[in-house]
């Protein structure tokens, strides 16, 4: 049907559905109005440049009142920012899984009672590269967890669930395909691996506490890249995980900032 | 000595420490004259709060300029917000322990950049209470993990590590003496839950995805309720633990938010 689902027998119960951390609800707004046609979101960490996403994604589309300012839909919170330009949605997700997740949660549930249908998410945020050009862009085939496997652990109460990750072959296909038409920047497909924590997760030396030496480092983004992994951020597992579960066509793919 | 200390070898090498995430560094900012002087840091989750609530410590500390805006010291990145009222720093973290634990990686930093001494350090955020009155404030003996172990698992590289999630027991007494002083809400000391996830991890019902029954539910938060939870959030372990490695007093004291 192409429609996004929720995989939750309480809501239908729910009188009232308050997407609390987006400032929206089902009594207070009108869903199907607001985003009935939405078909693109794109979703990064950081707020002001999910809005000059969207503001780009204006012009690019040739949309009315291109230039002008657009409004963020989640004003009313501050947790997430939130921009559309036409059938295009552009949300902030913060930093981390649990950040990503919370907004993943409200956002699925946003686009079913809007009755959206055929919707296609992308994550668009930066990440650290491994053995690959600064600049480059990163199409993600599969996320993986930091022992470079393709699952993501979910503490459902005190029970682990082990998810699959995987995401959209033929989105990110296409996704490499458009990027052949552009010169400005190498773009691959490869394995991204997600962290929890940005400092001693990822090999870096320069945070507040590091008990490992350069070669111990080296060592472990050596056999990173061995496994596939050509980038690292803090987010696909559970945004792979989360799509692939609902319904969503998902692609994750990152820029490496360096 | 009552220094901030960092536990990196590698730092000293550096011939500048950028705080990436805070929009400050070593080169580019005089940390010591900016904070040396600091003596206590409030962190919680919102920006907007952490304003409000740098705002009420001018009004309350009878600071000169009281009730014209406070510039945003972290305003050239809008991953943190970050103002000062004399001897207070007020700084907002984001959702969940990734994205408090990059801040507190460089807000520590940052401390022992600018030779800060006997720093206190308090958590002000919202969560949801187990038992206890809406609008209580519980303030953590110790943070504890979904399991109700008072640890938290730090992945460094792709190692495992257990560190010990305990907060200032004397600072705890002190700030439940202060609220003797104020009638205005309950305030009680007791665990507090950190888990990785608001809805499934929390027992709620209302997520795009929930595999559990009410029962299953209620019968969860009770076996936490009977480990000593009185609160769940998303950042204390991690909070209790990164402190408590950098010799920073620490508490964590929450408003039950219903």
């Amino acid at each position: 049907s192409g429609f996004v689902h929720v995989k939750n027998p309480h809501l239908d119960s729910l009188e009232e559905d308050v997407l609390y951390h987006l400032d929206l609800g089902t009594k207070t707004h009108n869903l199907p109005a607001m985003f009935g046609d939405i078909k693109f979101v794109c979703v990064g960490g950081s707020p002001n440049r999910m809005r000059a996403f969207a503001h780009f994604m204006q012009r690019e589309l040739g949309l009315p009142g291109a230039g002008e300012e657009l409004p963020d839909i989640c004003a009313g919170s501050d947790r997430y920012a939130m921009y559309r330009a036409g059938p295009v949605l552009s949300i902030s997700h913060g930093m981390g899984i649990p950040s990503i997740s919370i907004m993943l949660h409200e956002l699925i549930k946003l686009l079913h009672h809007a009755k959206c249908r055929d919707v296609t998410i992308i994550r668009i945020g930066t990440s650290g590269g491994l053995g690959i050009e600064a600049g480059s862009v990163v199409i993600t085939d599969t996320a993986v967890d930091s022992s470079f496997q393709p699952r993501f652990e979910q503490v459902v109460l005190d029970d682990v669930v082990v998810r699959s990750t995987n995401l959209d072959k033929d989105l990110a296909e296409e996704l490499l395909a458009c990027s052949r038409e552009m010169a400005d920047f190498p773009t691959l497909i490869g394995h991204t691996m997600c962290t929890y924590d940005f400092y001693e997760g990822q090999g870096r030396l320069d945070g507040a506490l590091c008990s490992f030496s350069s070669e111990k480092k080296l060592e472990y983004l050596r056999r990173a890249y061995d496994a596939g992994v050509r980038n690292i951020e803090m987010e696909s597992t559970a945004f792979a995980a989360l799509c692939g579960l609902c319904g969503l066509k998902g692609e994750s793919c990152q820029f490496y900032l360096l």
